[in-house]
């Protein structure tokens, strides 16, 4: 943990904390329930967080962090991606509250300008918005659609105005029931770029996600229970450079005569890069915020 | 004015009602001061509604409209352009307050989705926000530079949220000076799209604007001075049509037997052009290519 | 017909031309022959141009034009809207080639800045293309795809170059079984609006379409059979004046003094219309909200 | 090179590769002749490729490539930026026609859907295209100004056809005297993301660029001259592990002791890769193309 500190870097996805702290303490962590369930097209990691205790370790509210596997969502696969779109609607479903008497607020963090980090207003585009129709009662819409209301609030750069200011002044006039908070999340392994889905209970913590949006989407702040769905499209680059030099020290610290060990091997310098960057063979690039 | 409440057509610019109005009365409107100053590039009229009657008669609220007319603007021409943004910006200084102790909030209404409605979000695009700067007392911005935000809230068909509920959301957790918010507008006639800009000071009334927004942009919703700046980019079909008619009335009204058969058939003339654009009933403008 | 000439309108509809031409003439048309399908969800038309005659009359190239019109393709009706897509796909197969070894090039017309005028480049975001993957013999593809490539030229305001240089070009270096042209296309009847589609295998005749691109896109030019797909999106202004004026006389010419004087004068109508629209000339046109 | 070749990575800029190279090398290369100037506020590097051999060395066609270097462009300081764009325009007006007889035709390369790679499209939509008006003998544009005409051809996968197939149809279609191509470039540095622009007078290698197509854009291909501008937008996250390595076998590769050595300073691990990426801090992502 200290390597993501250093760096500034957050690690969006539970599942990768825990996976993190596991690895680095070797035993079970208190407070931290991980159950796990691999099914053909996806696997569904679900770590709950359960005391205080817990919630310092990971680093992250109490609560359920969902987590959906699936990197057959890279490749074109019809019935498959149905399959992944059924699990996902299911787990959210379970999140909704039973009634649908005030409306669900849909806000797509993020910045358009930017393809990586225009996973929020993308999902707000396409969100079909019933609340307007359901304040003049219209029957086609009431029966069988939820009250849903949407926004794409922009980063601090294009509007001047911190996220949470304009997510809690809306929430505060039309009174949701929930907030969904749509983002675009940094991963820790780029295997899980475009692949993974995250669902979380417990909304956005600060300092989280790619714009690293500082103040937190959560319950506390907007006083209406938030859900967190996020979809990983980056990785940091210092994380590849971890990598690389881990397994560069996995591999040869055992030589003695590690000096000339180097020499001879050079060569096995270009194949321990791809095994790193192998996911997606050559085709990561790196760019500025 | 009967015509206009029949389809429903409000009157964007308040130069518009005026000249709609006095023509009509064939007396100056009491209550109401006008004032014209023509230039080589442009004209501007200043409209002041003054009394409440003036108010009541252009139903637009007390206050100062100030039109600037420049049809060189639809043909390239960078001085005369530059000139009547110079005159914009004195107008619009002259209505912003001295000090800068508190931002300005810039709202772009519209929906960037349908180019005769979007100026309002296209000019938020190229607005410099600087209040998060200011926020970090960043000398390289607090001295020349205004405190600016700006949000483009969207519609009700893309938000599910009224307009004026987002901006009040806004503004109660900013609380800025001012908000200019900017919009496109529906003429009265069709030399003015594109060629002229209307500043006023009464920020925006309910119904007004391309997209038919209800509820208003002003002091009152909204607790802080509203200044509009609006450009019409349309104009109503059933106004093509009805011109067409009055025109083809003026000429051929010397007949006498004309005239008396036309006196007795005025009112069919809402009727007709209601007929010929039954099929979106008043939902169809015209604009340019 | 006088009047559309004066205004230089297209009637990019054959069946609107026919339509009028029928009107005007009392009478049918030699060389044109028209059948009427109508189903509970939509009505179709076919215009047959069989003779040179008829080619002259209706002012457009020998072929089939064939419109579908669907009203309830203005409101949400889902199996409404699939059963009008099935006649389409149906329609539109019989004019396809029956095997598959040429790609078909679709080409998107229109300018993607302007809402009415951007049908074709949007169609084309959401072709699926296939003709890299046929090159690469990938079998996931080839079996039940059409070999499909997809281009949008832009317009010439916005490339400097003519579309039909820029598709020629294309098509040499390609060598297409077939083009299929989608284009935004401007009507003479409100109705028609984001209702009707019209499918031809006559390609595009010069100088129609709501941009107004002079060259034709069709075998002749291009040496490669064209499908013409186009919506109705625009009504042009003077149009409106028009049937406004029409249905005023029709109503009113029952008065014989009125009728005796009406035509004398009627040539003044063109002059009427010109008049009310001026500033833009002919290029206004009527959009829905 | 051969970590380039093993990563299919191609070095987009002729500085680097030069200064790779030598590096390796130790020597002057023959046939590569560079100068460099320094400025206040860009430097500029020309790498002139004068032999068969030369070219042969730094695997790209023999020509001029000149490099501005400006990390200035990263912060706010329009006169530097001045500076730098009259630097620019001096560069390419060397490489331009004396005479304005044809046009030049602009190509914007790459995807205007993913920001890293949209630089080519985004600049044509600034190019003020004016082939049409030349056409039309127009006054007001033939004096002062250039015959341009632009195109963003897309990339394969959005039109299923080869950028050089569709370039090659326009050119022979409207015979320019030059084009230049706009693309963005991968760099094998971060300190080159968005701060050098690339010109040359060689056009486009084949498997060049941000998006690695692969048919070259040379006067070889479409039969005239083609100018190339590139600035980078990405840096291969190969690059990154690479340099990583490379900077820890410098640092701890003379130690004998290398086993107990790296056991104790493992905390020198978080400031190496620091090192590495220090020009953005750790504002760098990783996303796949």
């Amino acid at each position: 943990m200290e390597f993501f500190k250093a760096f500034g870097i957050t690690l969006d996805m539970a599942v990768e904390a825990h996976e993190l702290l596991r690895g680095e303490a070797g035993v079970e962590i208190p407070g931290v329930k991980v159950t796990k369930d691999r099914q053909a097209n996806f696997a569904v990691t679900k770590v709950q967080i359960l005391t205080n205790q817990g919630a310092l370790q990971l680093q992250r509210p109490k609560g359920n962090y969902i987590t959906i596997d699936a990197p057959i969502l890279r490749t074109p696969n019809l019935p498959a991606h149905k399959d992944i779109m059924i699990k996902l609607a299911e787990e959210l479903k379970n999140l909704l509250p039973a009634t649908n008497e005030q409306p669900i607020l849909i806000v797509g963090l993020g910045n358009w300008h930017a393809t990586p980090d225009a996973l929020g207003p993308k999902v707000v585009d396409y969100v079909l918005v019933t609340r307007h129709l359901f304040d003049l009662k219209q029957e086609a819409v009431t029966k069988g659609f939820r009250n849903v209301a949407a926004i794409s609030p922009g980063v601090l750069g294009i509007t001047g105005i911190e996220t949470v200011e304009i997510v809690k002044g809306i929430v505060e006039k039309i009174n949701p029931a929930l907030v969904i908070a749509i983002d675009a999340l940094a991963a820790a392994s780029v295997e899980r770029i475009c692949s993974s889905i995250q669902l979380a209970d417990t909304g956005i913590s600060p300092g989280s996600g790619v714009g690293n949006r500082r103040p937190g989407l959560n319950q506390e702040v907007l006083g209406v229970p938030v859900i967190a769905i996020g979809c990983p499209t980056v990785v940091n680059a210092a994380i590849i450079a971890k990598n690389t030099l881990e397994m560069f020290l996995d591999k040869f610290t055992s030589s003695k005569q590690f000096y000339q060990f180097i020499k001879t091997y050079q060569e096995g310098l270009t194949s321990l890069v791809r095994e790193v960057l192998e996911p997606f063979s050559s085709s990561l690039t790196v760019t500025p915020k």
